[in-house]
């Protein structure tokens, strides 16, 4: 299996059209997986907003009031504004806003993104990134895309690429009914697979001003399984969001 | 980056020296990333056991009658205890058993294998996975060692690879301080490259009877970046453990 990024991708900016950027720089093959940073998504989709377009309503400046108790920082009641309308659920409101956004992602401030945005304050997340991926994959020669972000995680230390979209794919390889080497029914039973492919992917994307929000993952073989599209747990099976929703922040 | 798996690994079992089983099946190079799943080195550490070697006390025997309620599943005793000698803090009894290892690693049960075991009940996750890292590493021409393991994860369905050791590389990679393309700070600051290499080499390792735990991953460039060992996230600054402590299931 071999990884590169897309070379020499210009600046993106709305309506773009993402795949014919890519497909003009690299030669692709029918069963690579693309992988797109949802920035270059969302620059491409319009999703620059800013602070302005979100005037903060009476839940907005109680939410930045806590934050700011909390943390000592000063907080931008519209910025929390603007995570509240892109999002379904509020998981935690302190020390920092973790919610669900309208397509089931779990994560802080919704995904906005203030890296990597020229002219704006803000950059939200792609509005459906499933949908996105899909555009993209019709465009290409390839015929499996994921969407990627980077975000942190319950009891481990620092973020990861994960995927918030994927098109072409299943979302997770199943072993299910599977057994080991000894003939045993298997442990693990359902590998997310596009959060690997994106996980993968992010190394060599980075974090900072590189400029490789495009990775090609080539010979990636899935094998003979089976596959599902689940991925964001939902939250009546979700213990932790259960726990969290009876939790307060006490300092 | 290309990464691929090493060919015909034997069966391993107590003693065996991985080092050169791997020395001997593949060319390496200095700046390759030897990725190790935890199962064999659980194995040729002697991790094996069984469950007669955990004679149950009166908190394992409370916490299998409270799973086999919540689940309505047969639960072994034996096996609540197994898991509590592995583990520091218990995060959830129930509906299963989610807790902390003596390394500092959240899991459920501790991260005890029922799979891939020949001729025992049990396969326990390595002492201390970053010291069997460094041990296979002194064997191997290659630089870099990570030792993976799957798990599950909240908010998000499936499993995945992580790192639960390491040698001869930092954890993350550290992009504090660093601008994006606008030059504004970072949002994103700390990369957890350890996890992002063994998701990728769980792509290729697999969770079957494939024999394929040792993945390479070459030509991986850190980059002109600065690096940190922080991994697992202490107690005093996760709040969805604080979360968790606090939280009983109801059914
Ligand atoms: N060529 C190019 N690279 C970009 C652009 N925007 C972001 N990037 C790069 O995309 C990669 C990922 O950026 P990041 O802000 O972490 O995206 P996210 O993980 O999707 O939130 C980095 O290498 C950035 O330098 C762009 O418009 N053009
Ligand atoms: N060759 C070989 N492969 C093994 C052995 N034990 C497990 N595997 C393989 O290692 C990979 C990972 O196994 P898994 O049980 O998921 O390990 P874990 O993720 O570390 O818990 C699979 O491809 C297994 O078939 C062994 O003793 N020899
Ligand atoms: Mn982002
Ligand atoms: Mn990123
Ligand atoms: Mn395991
Ligand atoms: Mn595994």
């Amino acid at each position: 299996m071999e990884l590169f990024a897309v070379p020499d991708v210009p600046e993106v900016g709305p309506g773009d059209d993402l795949a014919a950027v890519v497909r003009e720089r690299v030669d692709l093959r029918e069963d690579d997986v693309v992988c797109v940073a949802s920035t270059v998504i969302s620059k491409a989709e319009g999703r620059q907003a800013d602070l302005s377009e979100f005037p903060a309503g009476p839940r907005a400046r109680e939410i930045a009031a806590n934050l700011e108790a909390a943390t000592g920082e000063e907080k931008d009641p519209r910025f929390a504004q603007a995570v509240l309308e892109e999002s379904v659920e509020l998981l935690t409101e302190s020390p920092f806003l973790l919610t669900e956004t309208r397509f089931g992602h779990v994560g802080v401030n919704a995904g906005i993104d203030r890296s990597n945005v020229p002219d704006h304050d803000l950059l939200l997340l792609p509005k459906r990134p499933s949908e996105s991926a899909e555009r993209i994959r019709a465009g290409l020669p390839a015929d499996r895309v994921v969407v990627t972000d980077t975000c942190g995680r319950p009891f481990r230390h620092g973020q990861r690429g994960v995927a918030i979209g994927w098109a072409g794919t299943r979302a997770s390889r199943d072993w299910r009914g599977e057994t080991d080497r000894e003939g045993r029914e298997l442990g693990v039973t359902v590998e997310n697979v596009v959060d690997e492919l994106a996980a993968a992917a992010n190394l060599l994307a980075g974090e900072g001003a590189g400029g490789t929000p495009v990775v090609v993952v080539r010979d990636f073989e899935w094998g003979d399984h089976g596959g599902s599209d689940e991925h964001f747990r939902d939250a009546g099976t979700d213990f932790v969001r259960q726990a969290l929703r009876g939790w307060e922040y006490d300092g």
